[in-house]
């Protein structure tokens, strides 16, 4: 793993390296080389040193240096609704609290001052890449640009009229321009994401097939989130979802199927031979009741499994951290297996395998050399963290994101000591209060 | 709520107040008056200004002000092995890992020191009651006394030997001993903590009920911890646990019942009609792949339901935020309703009925006059919990123990802006590396 004859402009230092690839294990005082936004080189401190002579050494001598975390589902834009709603039926909390204040409040300003909101907080708790699946997906491409961060736009996709699209068809317009508009660009993707099968009909299946096979794009898609999803689709299709997405050539390597929490062996078996992506959102399954994803037979059965935190309005924070103790957790739980899901099962599912699903493999989710350079530092030194016996196990089971101190996207530092190096956070901070104001108020009106 | 004819010491202003009386809302813009270690009186700010003239007062702008968390179930001093061996099967686990580390290591000096990590732990995240289960209670009574901590201390008696003692009997006398050395402590109480129905036989239980009685003390114990437990104790004595521990007269008022996975509809009466207390510990139920305690049906039956960590081996933080937010999603889907364990039920879970159920609801779990003043203050202007639509939603949904600010322990200062009073912080991070180094080496030379 060496490329020295070419100069590193910065070098990394660090107590613990994990790399996250499927073959290399832990590294210990292990230094991280960087050039044009990628890996060039890493290696033991003391052989760094005489390799390279970069124009910048950074000595992070207590800290955990890994690939940036990979949030696979998220709305961001909902972030301006935390805590609006909370400890609600499903049906209830959306048609009396999250619809009516999306149609009242979530203009395209309010969507992007959101998604910026929940962009400062996923990179001060080590997210580089997210995907995410919102109105607005142009305006928000444009503030992604600017924020560094690498991200899958997946453009929102249903039948009915969205504060985006007419129809299903208009959204397949609007989402190959964006494709268009994007091809090419080095951190931003699009992906096609219908919303779910109760919301997507056959004919629609058909124009969605069409068009990722035209734009050569991922599908994100809600399947199996819910019981009810599943009853209502054998009764109005006389199939399963899944089984209905497959007779449409919707599950292939392509799909990245949010949720899973109905699954019999032939759906897992599926899956498998299909080679989608499976991507786990425990706290909004909980959150929501909706049921619980069998994740230890889904890796069982060689399903890829991601992990994301989905919106902020059934989580509540974006914080993957957070998600990951929770997987960990609750795979444990759910399976009866304490073995379940270890530590560094649970942080590749956060970084390697979220990468593959968003189809990025060759781009981010490992340390490896030619690899974007998309990483984090977390410092280990806190109380809460000692003693120190496994740094994998800390990090699930221990570390609080705040111990998260720096972040780098494509080898810009986008945080520094836990700080924003972008954002302006007290411009933020009042941002995010007045767009809280208004939709408290529109509340109050409503109720008037 | 005014006793303003007394001088009023110091003066708490915040923006929300939630003192977690059955029948106090949330109160904006509210202030506490503390006098002598106990809440004086309280109202809103303009009124307080003009009733007191204290010698401080303090303005905590953008802070939710509540009381303490109670952390109901702790094994304190097992913070030394905190990811010592994670992801293992549980008798693997305990058998080739956690009792020979403990056999080797953990003696008095370890433990204090142990404690004393998860002390400064806990009070950064909010604790300032809590309850431990664990050997050298006498040394740990010494420790906490200098802390400014609250505590129960469970004293570990089983029929086996322990570090701690030589059989049952003498740890009843050790307990006796104890309880009368603590008689009248203003901070510290003692409580009898069987291990588990399979490790105290029926005589013990005989010795247990009388020592109850005698000193006027509650029992602390893990009961129905795993579906193994109940078909062991079926074999046994020909009865499921709960009914054998009712039988002896342990099911009482008295009784705080750690764990609670395995629970049919008679148990769950039986634990309503007696007044006993059920202690739930969600993250290390999942862990430990335990099982799931029915929440939602034991508070929908009257049963009172507190909130623990369990040891840091198992969890593996003291993180009451952690396991507050665990706990409220976990009751939703185990349930299967989004509406069971609301935000505000699950802080009077780890505040008002943690306190009942260690029998200190005279004391602390709430703000009201005469109580004392046990105050935890968060500081909610974070990106994370904005907008702040809900504070009690943002406390237990989004907000990060890192914004924990301030905590008083019977009105002293025992964290200030963030940072402990009464430890040295470096002094304490070096002696849990030490401790962690011993714990390794041991292990390094169990292998060779």
């Amino acid at each position: 793993m060496s490329s020295h004859h070419l100069t590193a402009e910065r070098v990394i230092e660090c107590r613990w390296l994990l790399p996250m690839s499927d073959n290399l294990p832990l590294r210990e005082h292990h230094a991280l080389a960087i050039r044009q936004g990628r890996i060039l080189d890493s290696g033991p401190i003391d052989e760094m040193r005489r390799r390279h002579s970069p124009q910048q050494r950074l000595e992070l001598t207590h800290h955990a240096v890994m690939p940036g975390l990979i949030n696979a589902h998220n709305h961001a834009g909902m972030a301006l609704m935390r805590g609006y709603a909370d400890d609600l039926p499903l049906m209830q909390w959306l048609n009396e609290h999250i619809w009516p204040a999306e149609a009242a409040h979530m203009n395209t300003a309010a969507i992007v001052d959101g998604t910026r909101l929940a962009i400062a907080e996923m990179l001060r708790s080590g997210t580089t890449t997210f995907a995410d699946m919102y109105f607005a997906p142009e305006e928000v491409a444009d503030l992604l640009d600017e924020s560094g961060m690498r991200a899958q736009l997946c453009t929102p996709l249903m039948d009915f009229e969205t504060p985006w699209a007419r129809d299903f068809r208009h959204g397949i317009e609007k989402s190959v321009a964006l494709a268009e508009r994007l091809r090419g660009h080095d951190r931003l993707r699009v992906a096609l994401g219908p919303h779910a099968p109760y919301t997507v009909g056959d004919d629609s299946l058909e124009q969605l097939v069409e068009a990722r096979d035209r734009l050569g794009v991922p599908i994100q898609m809600h399947i199996h989130e819910t019981h009810d999803e599943v009853t209502q689709s054998l009764q109005q299709y006389g199939a399963r979802p899944l089984e209905r997405l497959r007779r449409a050539g919707v599950v292939t390597a392509d799909l990245q199927a949010v949720h899973l929490t109905q699954l019999n062996d032939e759906e897992i078996d599926l899956l498998a031979t299909s080679g989608a992506s499976a991507i786990h959102s425990p706290q909004s399954n909980l959150k929501l009741a909706s049921g619980f994803c069998p994740v230890a037979r889904l890796l069982e059965a060689g399903v890829r499994v991601a992990l994301g935190t989905d919106g902020a309005c059934s989580n509540n924070d974006l914080d993957m951290f957070d998600e990951m103790r929770s997987a960990a957790l609750l795979a444990k739980g759910v399976s009866g297996n304490a073995a379940a899901l270890p530590a560094m099962a649970t942080l590749a599912m956060a970084t390697r395998e979220g990468a593959a699903a968003l189809g990025m493999a060759d781009v981010t989710g490992r340390l490896e050399p030619a690899m974007a350079a998309d990483i984090m530092a977390v410092d280990l030194d806190s109380l809460e963290a000692q003693p120190l016996h496994d740094p994998a196990s800390a990090l699930v089971y221990a570390v609080n994101s705040r111990q998260v101190s720096h972040l780098w996207v494509a080898g810009e530092l986008l945080l520094d000591e836990g700080r924003l190096t972008r954002e302006d956070e007290t411009e933020l901070m009042a941002l995010a209060k007045k767009r809280g104001r208004e939709l408290a108020q529109g509340r109050e009106g409503e109720k008037q």
